[in-house]
């Protein structure tokens, strides 16, 4: 028999497509419910040219805005806030980034150069675009009027993104319907469902931060009281790396947003989001986070494959029962 | 560790409510793709009151529409078409009912006399309001609007069912969304949601039929060729009867359905309906079928569960291993 996981998995891909849905236009917020109804991610090509961010967000009117506010910027050695990184003792550690406040401009400057030591990464997705970028507020839509419509709920969070090509969000999953619109550059999401879970391989992980030494360098120091967190540890573009008896059946799906595109990423995907910098010489977008609803089959269904994904890792690993016309029994099971 | 099914049930009914929802009106098309995408139900009470049906289906006019067309009818000695019964060399049977095809008005006849030897139940559920009883068709709406729009689609069969105080529809599911109408008399509804499949000890039964014998007397004849048939054999209002593991787990949901009553019963919910017949002395009611979405996550997840169950079923049963201080080997575990 095929293992129930496995079955669960080619099952869910035999009744979905491998890639990602084309809207022709905004969906109303009924063709909306039907997407966020299956958890099925959808692009929508240019849904926000006419956008003013769109047609206004290049870098002198960005430092015109913001001039010298300070920001909260995400520094790294590789572009790897929030990623799994090898300790020198060998274990794997999640790691944050080193965070510090700078000016606006001079945040802007180090992005636009992409030669800076380290890499910078505005990503606080704490609802900063009504917050320390409120300067930029009225450029985007204060909600998403067919989702508003929809979940019957505005936004709980609007968040800037904004860095260079070197950052990378390594794969993992929110609990929430994400609207995500790319403003300048590009980004190329890998999405993956939620019953793939058993692919990502899944481990709790020390966690650590980047901190900066007195020579500048970046060095990871380990949070020796936090409690382990639960990280995927898979990378669907290293595929044959770190994977789980599973990984072999993901199917990730993968979309390019240009400027002005609009994905709706479902609550509880995985995904992975790397960047190509436009014209201006850096990458930028807005998203849109909504609250999830628990109720329903959603969050029970998708914990339980976590649990019977877990329990498996668990079991003992028995000696292989001897079957056919031999009776089994405790005895001759060596 | 809970079982990874005991956990699912559990977090399922901290995260929805044990009752049915009661709408104070007809949904919206978007209220409405709300409740699928929960796949939850709710019952809106007296919303088909302005139905001509409700108004004019008494015997008097059933009799006039109809006449002697014939009908499909089910007749079972008890009340129980479609049903689990023991047979007389002890195994479960699933038992259909020994079907005839007779003139309307004797039919209801019987129907309202409520004392015929044997029960008779009009439950085709084969579109039979668009055939056999198109002559009261155009009694009720040819499709629920909110439904239609939020589905994309017409109803798949639209279905009448009549019959006396003495059929119980036994404990089942079905891949439809279902908007089910009270024109006459009350319905009881029992509901349990897909993830409390461990709960209903669906087995493999063979199937039979109710035939007639010389002497009038319905007999069991058993479908000897058939392929067994997965049938859920726990009765929610005999709860401690063949139980599984699960079954005091369930919460199940309860409602009556009074004339004019409508109700959204969800896909892949379990259903069992007991009735009570109204002034006319008959229970009549008229359902909805949609096609369900196969897509997205609710079928993959909704047959995980079934295939987590079933591999517990099958697990040979090791002796406990002695776990502590002890070394756990392969010898020691007797
Ligand atoms: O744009 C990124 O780098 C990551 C976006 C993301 O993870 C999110 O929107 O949840
Ligand atoms: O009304 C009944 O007896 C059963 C209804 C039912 O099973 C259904 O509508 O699917």
């Amino acid at each position: 028999m095929t293992s129930p996981l496995t079955n669960l998995i080619n099952t869910y891909h035999e009744l979905n497509a491998s890639e990602v849905d084309e809207l022709e236009e905004e969906p109303s917020a009924l063709e909306f419910l039907q997407f966020v109804a299956k958890n099925r991610p959808f692009v929508v090509r240019h849904a926000a040219n006419s956008w003013t961010a769109s047609e206004k967000w290049v870098a002198d009117y960005l430092r015109q805005k913001m001039g010298s506010d300070k920001v909260k910027v995400a520094i790294t050695p590789l572009g790897n806030a929030d990623a799994v990184v090898q300790h020198s003792h060998g274990s794997l550690v999640f790691v944050e980034p080193h965070e510090i406040f700078e000016p606006f401009t001079d945040f802007l400057d180090d992005t636009q150069a992409s030669s800076s030591r380290h890499v910078k990464y505005a990503q606080t997705q704490n609802d900063n675009l009504r917050n320390e970028y409120a300067n930029l507020l009225p450029d985007v839509p204060t909600d998403i009027p067919f989702a508003r419509l929809a979940l019957g709920q505005s936004a709980d969070a609007i968040n800037l993104w904004l860095g260079d090509d070197r950052s990378v969000t390594s794969l993992h999953k929110d609990n929430y319907e994400n609207i995500y619109v790319q403003i300048r550059g590009q980004k190329d999401f890998v999405l993956m469902p939620p019953v793939e879970m058993p692919c990502v391989n899944e481990q709790l992980l020390q966690t650590g931060r980047y901190v900066s030494a007195d020579d500048g360098e970046l060095i990871v120091r380990l949070d020796e009281e936090a409690e382990r967190i639960p990280v995927a540890t898979w990378d669907p573009d290293e595929p044959e790396q770190r994977t789980t008896p599973y990984s072999h059946l993901a199917k990730p799906l993968r979309v390019t947003l240009r400027e002005g595109d609009l994905l709706y990423l479902p609550s509880m995907w995985y995904h992975k989001v790397s960047q190509r910098i436009g014209d201006e010489g850096f990458v930028c977008a807005v998203n849109y986070w909504y609250d999830m609803d628990f109720a329903g089959n959603h969050w029970a269904q998708t914990t339980f494959i976590r649990d019977v994904y877990q329990a498996e890792q668990m079991k003992p690993v028995y000696p292989k029962l001897e079957t056919g016309d031999e009776k089994v029994t405790a005895t001759n099971v060596v």
